[in-house]
């Protein structure tokens, strides 16, 4: 060992924490693989109850109340391993489950045991996505992935460029930047001020990160106008149409629809090849965010949903979502190859040479807007190898399932009333819970009211009593409602079943 | 087990692939943790070597050399998990061992136990920082530990706000977007075409990224005044007063200062406190990317090279760099509290209830550019608990000394020449190796020529024999020279005079 602890005020008093026996202490072989394997057994234990549904999906705690009973604070001093331990098994107690069969809260639920040991590997090889230099097996897995991802998409051969990026936010930002400068290169150099005023068009269900994405690149929330929705959530074609047409005549210049393939709260498929026949009439890049609905291209029963979109310029797909991969895994797919580079390169010699020794196309960092890029193609990969894409087309299928075998449980069901109608596109099922006092009440102001009450005491109890999570959410004039989804392929019949009567008996006397 | 394969194209043909024995399947628990517990035993295997000097810091191949010595391809079909298991032991074969005590390729170097450990268990919990109710725990240590930097910034009671970031430069990006909407607040709505024309300053020396969030954000690359830096690379203040001038006087508004804390390759500090009176004089926000310096705040004897840093409105600081902490972990902090959020939000219903049963305050979700967001901060809270500030200090006084030993030893030795004078600041020391060919050459042209393709060949030298790393590149008027830079705990004293020896081994013949 030779760092030692000198820092105390008294030179005399150097003393070895715990952590410094561990390696790169020259002797720390031993401590160590006892430290990392008494931290293995807390996970693994962890894991075995993650799944088992007699244990609660959440042990919650109000934050004033997690706050006081532990002190959490960082000090000058070090802690023990023991206490390090122990440290692990609180920051686990008080966890989410995520991977528990009743967690349905986010689009993000369930935990793959292949795609943790790739993701505890990643960690273990504690590098970034910046060069071949310092990750080549990574960097080759990510132009693999991507280009398998293209194909499926239906890009001939593969074809075209892309990145994995920190979630489907940024994905969509990258989108809406290389769409700007596909269109005004100049942008880079000039900024807004050199270019005309441009607007982006996306539904009035899609995800507010085109909004954000759109505040950010300086383009102003303003200008991405709103395309109405039908019944289901899906933008109308003919809105689109019409609202391009509008803004060129006031003078804007549209240069990019974001067309959703599965809305955050509907689960909603825009008609993608209507609305690649507009963008190509009028010259507009089109993107599709397929965050959520880009798994549904790995089923052969459901990828018709997404159909139109090999017509696409770019294509958001988040395998963190549907394919049940760990967070974080978004892709970003792009048509032409180059643009990305073209976009974001700021050819800085000090980090990008040259006059390396092997072929630079594989260092890939200079297309990226971050430097650094933490490694989320492995989990990915070894999923995919560990699964085949028959694996993922089987969980698909199976989440898709269920989330019809919800719909046809509470379509007639006393109680429960229906969003939108008809079987669901994706395995979002929106309804509302009614509970008996609201049964007769005549559709008014007062009820409304009321019903708009009755989900967050629900979700509130279910959280207290830790049985299962479902999000709820109001939408447009639609207040409070559940929206129900399944990510996770730990669900089954029975979780269903548990939720419905879950919400019932939590709901009855509200 | 109630998932099978059925994707088959004879129905009769169902079969479980191996992975579908392990967890969630019903009976999967056995499986699960003898799966595991393969994949700990390679993991572990790989982080004993990982720092043995006698193994190579990388078995390099060429991309085309790895592309054809494995089929790295995804099929329809699952392999066994005994594949699954070759394929890590083959993406670890291949892997620079970034723990290794002789690579220093990057600003990110080292591979520290508690904080591997703490990044399992973040894989294992596999949340978001979405929202408290995700994320408990992890949504109060970064709210814990945000605070605690904001302190040893300077700022009084540890008062601000802050967010951890993909990478150093999304959290310089950050600080760009939130100086822009502190000065007009109306651009998130109206865009760039609805405010005057900003300019940004930053040195010649400073990161790429201030130009990249220059050319995203919508103000163009032209708008990013580079600031003359003195002969160590520290930005000159009477340039920077100068230019600010300038550019007022042609109708721009300045809005941003970036200074630098730890440029890339001198390790130069600005001089903040000049630079925080020219920012108060004329009114601009000032932000410090101390994404490769900021860790220095960590250590008593070094400090003082932040002196002004907490005069700034914003600071970047990657405890992934020099603490030492695992990919990625970045942070950008910034003095006034309530400014990112208004910057960001959208009011996403549907995603942040407002009617939620838990103080609001906690859900950080809309003050993020993503929408998801990866944990990053256990592994930086879970190793300040086990090293206190005062391992952290130590971590970095060690590695500052070593520099100077580097330093030391190669400022008067034959065929070393110090591209800046002067003892190093950060641990980033500098310098040509001249072989022999070159040593009694006049200073012109074809030694120069001749000087710039030695490194080149250096590295690719050291890279085919695995012996060791470290980075070179050229800068302004100056060839090809090595950026030795240490951040990992490992390095020691023999790893230095390695270094040297090394060089000195595979370029003699040059």
């Amino acid at each position: 060992v030779d760092m030692n602890l000198s820092a105390s005020s008294n030179p005399s008093e150097t003393f070895y924490a715990e952590w410094q026996y561990l390696l790169p202490a020259s002797d720390g072989e031993l401590a160590t693989l006892s430290f990392l394997q008494d931290v293995m057994d807390i996970l693994l234990q962890y894991l075995v109850t993650n799944f088992d549904r007699s244990t609660k999906v959440i042990d919650f705690h109000y934050p004033n109340e997690l706050l006081q009973e532990y002190n959490w604070d960082l000090a000058d001093q070090p802690q023990t391993l023991e206490e390090i331990l122990s440290n692990c098994r609180i920051a686990l107690k008080y966890a989410i489950k995520t991977g528990h069969p009743r967690y349905f809260n986010q689009l993000s639920t369930g935990l793959d045991m292949v795609g943790l040991a790739a993701d505890w590997l990643t960690s273990t090889a504690n590098t970034n996505m910046f060069t071949y230099e310092i990750a080549p097996v990574f960097v080759l897995l990510e132009y693999v992935t991507l280009r398998k991802m293209r194909e499926i998409i239906g890009w001939p051969g593969g074809a075209g460029d892309g990145i994995f990026s920190p979630g489907g936010a940024i994905s969509n930002m990258y989108a809406m930047l290389i769409a700007r400068f596909k269109m005004f290169p100049e942008v880079k150099e000039k900024g807004m001020a050199a270019i005309p005023r441009l607007v982006a068009f996306t539904s009035e269900h899609s995800h507010f990160s085109v909004k954000k994405g759109a505040a950010a690149l300086g383009i102003g929330t303003d200008s991405v106008i709103l395309i109405r929705c039908d019944d289901r959530g899906k933008m109308i074609p003919s809105d689109l149409e019409r609202r391009i047409v509008e803004a060129k005549q006031k003078g804007f210049v549209p240069f990019l629809v974001s067309a959703t393939a599965g809305t955050t709260v509907y689960g909603a498929f825009d008609p993608l090849i209507a609305i690649a026949d507009i963008c190509k009439k009028y010259k507009i890049w089109m993107h599709v965010d397929g965050a959520w609905g880009g798994g549904l291209l790995m089923s052969r029963k459901h990828k018709w949903k997404l159909n139109g979109v090999e017509r696409a310029n770019s294509v958001t797909w988040n395998p963190h979502k549907m394919m049940g991969v760990p967070l974080q895994c978004s892709a970003l797919l792009v048509r032409e190859e180059g643009l990305m580079q073209s976009c974001n390169q700021m050819h800085a010699s000090y980090l990008f040479q040259q006059d390396k020794h092997y072929d630079l196309s594989y260092d890939t960092g200079d297309k990226a807007l971050q430097c650094g890029r933490h490694v989320d193609v492995f989990k990915l990969w070894l999923m995919w190898r560990a699964k085949g894409t028959v694996g993922f087309e089987a969980h698909i299928d199976k989440c898709l399932e269920l989330a019809e075998y919800l719909y046809n449980k509470i379509k007639n069901r006393e109680g429960f009333e229906l969003v939108i109608e008809g079987k669901p596109q994706h395995t979002n099922v929106c309804f509302w819970y009614v509970p008996p006092s609201l049964r007769n009440m005549e559709d008014n102001e007062e009820r409304m009211n009321r019903l708009s009450k009755v989900a967050p005491v629900i979700k509130a109890r279910m959280m207290e009593y830790g049985t299962t999570m479902v999000s709820y959410q109001p939408l447009g004039d639609k207040v409070n409602f559940f929206r129900m989804v399944i990510s996770n392929p730990a669900a089954a019949h029975q979780d269903i079943d548990f939720l419905i009567e879950e919400i019932e008996r939590l709901g009855q006397d509200l």
